[in-house]
């Protein structure tokens, strides 16, 4: 196959038509199919089908002595916070287990910058003439929505394989209405890149003129490995404090894509000064999250080790649906030189650059076959792709065969995108 | 016996000195007793055993053909709707379900009036010069605090036996300033007082200036009666659109005194152009709440009528503890002329007055003896209640026996407070 870009416009032509056609026959196949969120499949809900019927006993109603039924607790259970501490790598007491969801638990740490200050902030946010925040890209559509809502500037900042573009936000952070910075340190949504050690400890070592300066390090698949054997990071608390930082990061985590989505539990890990100050915040706002889940979770999973257990058969899971979307990409698209992608080694997405100026189009052309993908510009704040080509494969919801199919599509997409592109030019 | 006011002070002298032996006596017990929140008690956290195993086969993860273990649904599982629309006497499409704790989005609600404005807000409310709050008091600490938290300058509206003072109500609505009022209709946070229908009408049909004015209706004790036959509320939503108010009010409701306290679920309702506009800022914060808890309520819970039944069995419980109380009062305290009280007909509380300037001094005699009560002072604005009377007497956690005792220790030291008042003047 000759790449498209080296076609001539004759030979466009004809490829043209003849995926029209291709096209066509998808279309009369009223396909159904989405790849457009982390959702985690049915077989995956189905292997923690043990935690709905955990609590058998009386004494499974008590941890550590507390009563797991009642009110009380605020920060967690202490044996929650232990099983987070020992994932994250930081110290029970640095741990506030909370609800569902991290992002929730995001959300709030960053709503209370806005309304309250936070420890080492001179006002609220609220009270400032201008936010500003760091937003490594692509990245994640939901954490540059809770920046956005609040009325910050979103700042992208470029990602390279080493993580976000480190150059830029030292510069960056020189201006005091920088207020924080998004992070997912491993595995990064959508690109799946951990980040190197040395970006790690350039992060850690910021001196951002904000004094108030909020990295949020949302380690949303700190055990989300594909493969075994895969890094683990270091730990950031301890990093942060170890070069004067202790206070300028938050980090986060959840059950959703251990246990279950939208119904495991969270946590928020910070300095012991962060601690005291959110639970004096917190003390209006919250008389405790739900325990009785914290126990289930604490039985259920028991520690890290058991934990990376059933994270191995999520992979052996997950794998054949990455495999599938690598392999139509590498077989179909490759060849043509118009897109180029990254093979993650765990997280939920495959990240696909797509001929500049076609990404919107090619999504525009999946949703009339049936396909329904994360929306182009998704993961760029503002939901705006300068370069409109980043488009975010989401593999785990469908089945292999769902994907087969799904990702047959795109790519008939990508290449009837990219033709009209050339053609234009 | 003779009234303590009517005793010479030779006799309050002789009385005191006998107390004071008692006193003592009791100090020697080491008692741990607590009467402090509206705890349930462990015979009624076991009246629901049966919620942890109640999902047990794959059709129970489906609900009108939601899979309940994934993301997804932000506003909750329609089941969950319809069962609190019965229970409130509001439409499904009315309700949003959350999480384990009404709290919680009471508080958030508050805080989107804070940071974003409410629907009919000209600004946020963090950008105005000036915010107050009317609280009818004694009320419910909790409520006071978050209000207090967000810096808005709180009015203490004073309670009659059918709500709060209206006439001051009317009044301080008219000024723009004040955004908004703290109620429990049903069983009033302490004094158990049921709003009657003139309150309610009234509240309703109010004129605010302030164009954002938000009525916190929580109807926290809504089934939660000590005897059949009790009064139902009119729907709140219903009146204050018929009053051309539809916009001014959220409900609030929880099954955290009905199933689990902290893993209940809960719920706001309001107006369909309220829910329009607060999804759309919720949208940013959540993906979803916990289905998975609200399925087990959903099969668990059944109806309304089945939430009746069990109701009866919390009120069994609940009944001989607040009799053991009032029968207490009645019989120590009634004859001395020192102290008035309610008897509720529902709710977790018994309002106990003393005389004033003794309620401070009442409950520190008691930590002396070892009983843990709500500090005085804390159902008012600010934890300060101008008369130092106020006493929130929480009698659903103990067991009866210590119940009594608690209550025993109680009575020794209204006396003693009031005699060294007495004594004083």
């Amino acid at each position: 196959m000759i790449p498209y870009p080296q076609m001539s416009s004759e030979e466009r032509e004809a490829e043209y038509q003849h995926l029209l056609a291709q096209f066509e026959d998808l279309k009369a196949q009223n396909l159904k199919l989405n790849m457009a969120r982390g959702k985690p499949g049915e077989d995956q809900l189905n292997l923690t089908r043990g935690i709905f019927d955990i609590m058998r006993s009386p004494e499974d109603y008590l941890s550590d002595g507390i009563e797991v039924r009642n009110y009380g607790e605020m920060t967690g259970l202490p044996a929650a916070k232990r099983l987070f501490a020992e994932v994250l790598g930081c110290r029970e007491d640095q741990v506030f287990v909370g609800g569902n969801a991290s992002l929730q638990l995001m959300y709030d740490t960053v709503a209370k910058g806005y309304t309250h200050g936070l420890l080492h902030s001179s006002r609220p946010w609220c009270k400032e003439e201008k936010l500003k925040w760091l937003c490594p890209a692509p990245g994640y559509d939901r954490h540059f929505k809770i920046t956005e809502s609040f009325g910050f500037e979103l700042i992208t900042v470029p990602m390279t394989d080493n993580g976000p573009d480190m150059d830029m936000v030292e510069n960056a952070v020189k201006d005091p209405a920088v207020k924080g910075m998004w992070t997912v340190p491993k595995y990064s949504n959508p690109d799946g890149i951990v980040y190197s050690e040395e970006t790690i400890r350039c992060i850690a070592s910021l001196k951002p003129a904000a004094p108030d300066f909020l990295l949020m390090w949302d380690n949303a698949y700190c055990i989300h490995d594909l493969e075994d054997g895969c890094e683990t990071l270091p730990d950031i608390l301890t990093l942060c404090a170890s070069y004067g930082n202790p206070d300028m990061v938050f980090e986060f985590a959840s059950t959703s894509k251990i246990t279950l989505p939208g119904a495991g539990i969270s946590c928020f890990a910070c300095s012991e000064d962060n601690m005291t100050y959110m639970k004096k915040l917190l003390d209006a706002q919250v008389i405790s999250y739900d325990k009785v889940n914290q126990q289930r979770h604490v039985l259920y999973l028991k520690d890290k080790a058991h934990m990376i257990e059933l994270m191995r058969k999520h992979a052996e899971i997950l794998r054949p649906k990455f495999q599938c979307v690598l392999d139509a990409l590498n077989q179909e698209i490759a060849p043509l030189n118009i897109a180029s992608w990254r093979h993650p080694k765990g997280g939920y997405f495959v990240s696909l650059n797509a001929m500049p100026g076609t990404a919107k189009r090619t999504l525009v052309l999946c949703k009339e076959a049936g396909v329904t993908m994360t929306n182009a510009g998704a993961t760029f704040p503002y939901g705006k792709d300068p370069q409109d080509s980043n488009i975010r494969i989401a593999p785990s919801f469908p089945s292999v065969n769902e994907l087969k199919k799904a990702v047959s599509v795109l790519c008939v997409c990508l290449k009837l995108s990219a033709l009209e592109k050339l053609n234009k030019q």
